[in-house]
């Protein structure tokens, strides 16, 4: 959608395992052509994007790379990188006649699916993109010029630097909210009514597909285990913090500060 | 602001400690009049509504009790209710000619202060209204009536249950968030530019003022210990899951039935 608006795209073929979704594309009018395999769908493709659950998109690389023609640039959306990144680089290894280069826009909310595309979804957002050691450098700035077009900020990271760091910003606030909620189901009856719009926001991100986010936090296991010891080593402190006024004072100023610096470095568009 | 536009109160009458704030509020179309003495503002009040860090409100009530009159309703906005609603009882007790009955209105944001006043803010949300044991009954009559007329949505628990309720539902929520701004700190210059709107949410309300949240988190000390108890119990529940697919699925897949019930059951304005 966003590729056809931006001028970006000539004709935009798509193929997704469902029938609904097919069909629903089918009616948009950005969608040039509906196929029912995905070897179709790629060939003679100048771009391929992979948007789907992580671990379903390195059986598709595999299966689309015979079918993946000279200059052909193959991308993906995927959260992780390192497994996909690694699939991609085994299937399109040099002297394919195409080239695969992962990446990671950072936009989107807790609803997926086509029913919430909108053509400004990437505007002003980051981008991580994510060359293996093997990635063509050529392939490489097709790749970001593919998401600058679409309005993103792009930011070049390792395959490995990039689940380290999505770990931390956002593997381990979606696995903060998801406990929340869980701990708040028992007395969500009494409680929730009287919720104000600090739970809400907080906890936003539960509300993720479930089946995309455990396949997210399966692939990043290792990396989401250190966000998550350094979250209890902190949840630590607070909690001897709780008995000194002037240390929560300072633990809370500090962590004030750094959500403000969140604010400047990370704008919202 | 939203009680002059509503038509509730006749003149308002403002008492602040800070020069500055007073001054703004003397520029202000719904400020009557503008003390310097708190005495001053409530001799002659109606209606008395105490708006400051939670442990100021205590001292303010033994204050402004021997001036407070016949027929006078002496609220507040606090955070937290035990205490305060302790000093209340306290200062207008039985056979006082003015009564207290404690308020927590579930709005705001992470903003405070007077340049973040809107008349809309209590439109839609909910107010926890806490009499204390020896609570007039018409008085929290009057109150209940106060914030319904402000347009909010009034939920009566005693205090002690107020304090346990809030604990979970807003003082654990800000504890997540400022461990988790806490954690992120290190990495910030490398990682900021890469967040996305869920890492902005999920923190949003760890920019709070430090000073009011010191006061909250101290005198609410055992409910928020209690919680933070089962919080990471949690996290030790979601750990364990991490090495479990189906696990960590039924895991998430409550967690997000818990956030769509949350939706419903506060649902946004």
């Amino acid at each position: 959608m966003a590729a056809r608006v931006r001028g970006i795209a000539g004709t935009v073929s798509v193929w997704s395992p469902s029938a609904s979704t097919r069909a629903a594309c089918a009616d948009t009018n950005w969608c040039g052509a509906v196929l029912e395999d995905p070897l179709e769908a790629c060939r003679r493709a100048d771009l391929v994007v992979l948007c789907g659950p992580v671990d379903r998109i390195p059986p598709l690389l595999r299966q689309i790379a015979p079918v993946c023609g000279e200059g052909c640039l193959v991308t993906d959306v995927g959260s992780t990188k390192a497994a996909i990144c690694t699939a991609g680089a085994a299937a399109f290894p040099p002297g394919h006649p195409a080239s695969f280069v992962g990446a990671h826009p950072m936009a989107g909310s807790e609803k997926s699916g086509l029913a919430h595309a909108k053509e400004t979804l990437f505007e002003g957002r980051p981008c991580l993109v994510t060359p293996h050691d093997s990635a063509n450098p050529s392939a490489v700035g097709r790749c970001r010029n593919l998401w600058e077009g679409l309005g993103m900020r792009v930011i070049e990271r390792t395959p490995a630097e990039h689940d380290r760091q999505v770990a931390r910003i956002s593997h381990l606030p979606h696995l903060a909210a998801s406990v929340l909620c869980s701990v708040l189901a028992d007395n969500r009856l009494n409680d929730f009514p009287a919720a104000g719009p600090g739970l809400r926001d907080t906890t936003r991100v539960a509300a993720g597909d479930p089946d995309l986010w455990t396949a997210i936090f399966v692939q990043n296991r290792e990396a989401v285990r250190e966000a998550l010891d350094a979250f209890e080593g902190g949840l630590e402190r607070f909690r001897a913090a709780l008995d000194d006024p002037h240390d929560l004072r300072t633990f809370l100023s500090e962590a004030r500060e750094c959500r403000r610096a969140l604010d400047q470095d990370a704008p919202a568009p």
